[in-house]
């Protein structure tokens, strides 16, 4: 006399926040199975409730770490919660940041907190795209805060940390390199300054020479939260340290954005920006899969190698062709 | 009683090596010109003799005193130098890395050594593509050398660095970032690593924890040159100590590669890549012209924002227009 259960379908139990019904929704969008699009379209309209939280950083600044201490302390705030790792390591050193994933073993058994890593599979834009798509399966799950975990050194075709709501730059004493690229203007100044493993004897050095890059760029950093000043936070994330603190900012910048405006601005414009990277990604590929194989391409490339034929024509001739 | 000069053709007075037809042909390609990219086209069969040199690294490491040093010791072997500096810096913080320019200054008088610096403007391609255009020029005026000065942290948009026969990572002691980037292959392994400022106490700390890294990747590090045994040289660019071991090196891996055939493999792959990149560049180009002002994309944008329409959707909408 068992009951027969009504079967659901994938999107009822994903708004529904099941873990594995997530769990398959981001596998099928990573493959890029058209289920996967069909599904992020349909629960399009249940996202922009989470907060959507990226750190980023240079590899072993504790980036993980610090998002377990998050997680944590957001759980005890009774709030769900999900990590998305992007990592864009070689397929040579392939595994590299894996002990990083590691040190969010603890909530592995918390139903409370998703975890997924997604990998660069090379494909441009590709990953950055099926990130998004992914952010956005988290966030119609009715976790309360998504967390996008991305490597901050040369790797700017990543660029999903641009559709957070809130960017958290990770430094640990010592990362001389990100200082520069903050103080070059080469890096953007992101919202929340964190100095990690802050039990460093040159943690105040570092929180000092933040500072003062943070002071040169006040008149105009290109930021649009013009009268947001960047915290410079200091923490020990393995213990807990600081992080407190942390969440307080961050629950700070989600008000302040919120009450100028900024949030709703700086959502569209990633959005438009969103829809014109599918787009030209997309083209990228309908190029790539017209070219594939054509001898005609081989030809022409085969000119452009041997001098007689410039590369810009070579394009030139290549898009006439497909519009002809 | 005077003669009447012959005048000679921009594209005549470039190939003859002429300085100012080659600063004024860099503003064509630079302005997006259309006699730029004819210029290009003109002088494309003269090129592929220049050892195209690229040079990376976080800023303050010294790319610029570095290549100043090289430079002169490349002038004193008779050659003819250009230096390509690609400058990402924001906007905002426009000018902040004028001051590595500065270093070049002892050769503002030389014609043999020319110096130019190209700044991002935003356009996603735009700057790689006239930087790309650029060198060409360079190397169709008979420069022997062409050095590429990128800033390798967070800039991959700006992947001129690609097209280098030789690529050269530049660091300084303390830079811990760009060595974890390597360790966890985020960032891909150079052909020679140059550790700058080297009377640094923790220059030999900093070499050891390079080849450490190194032979971690000695198994595969996705390079196509298996056999070469990527250097580590110590550099004090500034008094030109260790400068003429470097050149050494260059020279080595340049007859590496040519005997390897890896050279010509290179640059058929870069190019292959180059080409493509124009494509999508212009495809982009073209589907922002279009939407310009389009109050239909603008009320895609809109239903986009209000989550009543995905943004893979509207991508599709609008690619699925331009093709109708």
């Amino acid at each position: 006399m068992s009951e027969t259960p009504v079967r659901q379908s994938l999107t009822e139990r994903l708004l529904a926040g099941d873990r594995r019904a997530l769990a398959r929704a981001i596998t099928l969008v990573e493959s890029d199975d058209p289920r996967g699009w069909e599904l992020v379209r349909e629960v399009y309209p249940h996202t922009g409730r989470a907060a959507m939280i990226g750190l980023t950083g240079a590899p072993g600044a504790g980036k993980s770490t610090l998002i377990g201490a998050l997680a944590k302390l957001r759980r005890e705030q009774e709030r769900s919660v999900a990590v998305l790792s992007i990592d864009p390591s070689s397929p040579f050193t392939h595994g590299a940041l894996l002990g990083d994933r590691i040190r969010l073993t603890e909530h592995f058994l918390d139903p409370g907190v998703f975890i997924r890593s997604m990998a660069n599979r090379g494909a441009l834009g590709g990953l950055s795209e099926a990130a998004l798509q992914a952010a956005l399966l988290m966030d119609a799950a009715g976790r309360d805060d998504v967390f996008l975990e991305t490597v901050g050194v040369g790797q700017a075709e990543v660029d999903i940390i641009d559709h957070a709501d809130t960017i958290v730059l990770v430094l640990m004493p010592g990362s001389g390199d990100s200082i520069q690229a903050l103080k070059a203007g080469v890096m953007e100044i992101p919202d929340i300054i964190v100095v990690n493993k802050a039990d460093h004897p040159l943690t105040d050095t570092m929180v000092r020479e933040i500072k003062s890059v943070l002071a040169l760029g006040a008149v105009g950093h290109g930021h649009d939260d013009a009268f947001w000043s960047v915290p410079v936070i200091k923490t020990q994330a393995h213990i807990g340290e600081g992080v407190a603190e942390l969440v307080a900012k961050l629950d700070e910048h989600r008000a302040f954005i919120e009450a100028q405006g900024t949030l709703s601005e700086r959502r569209r414009r990633n959005l438009r920006s969103e829809v014109l990277s599918i787009c030209t990604h997309r083209l990228r590929r309908q190029l790539e899969a017209r070219i594939e194989g054509d001898p005609r391409f081989q030809e022409l490339l085969d000119e452009v190698v041997a001098r007689r034929l410039d590369p810009a024509s070579a394009a030139g001739e290549i898009l006439g062709r497909l519009e002809s």
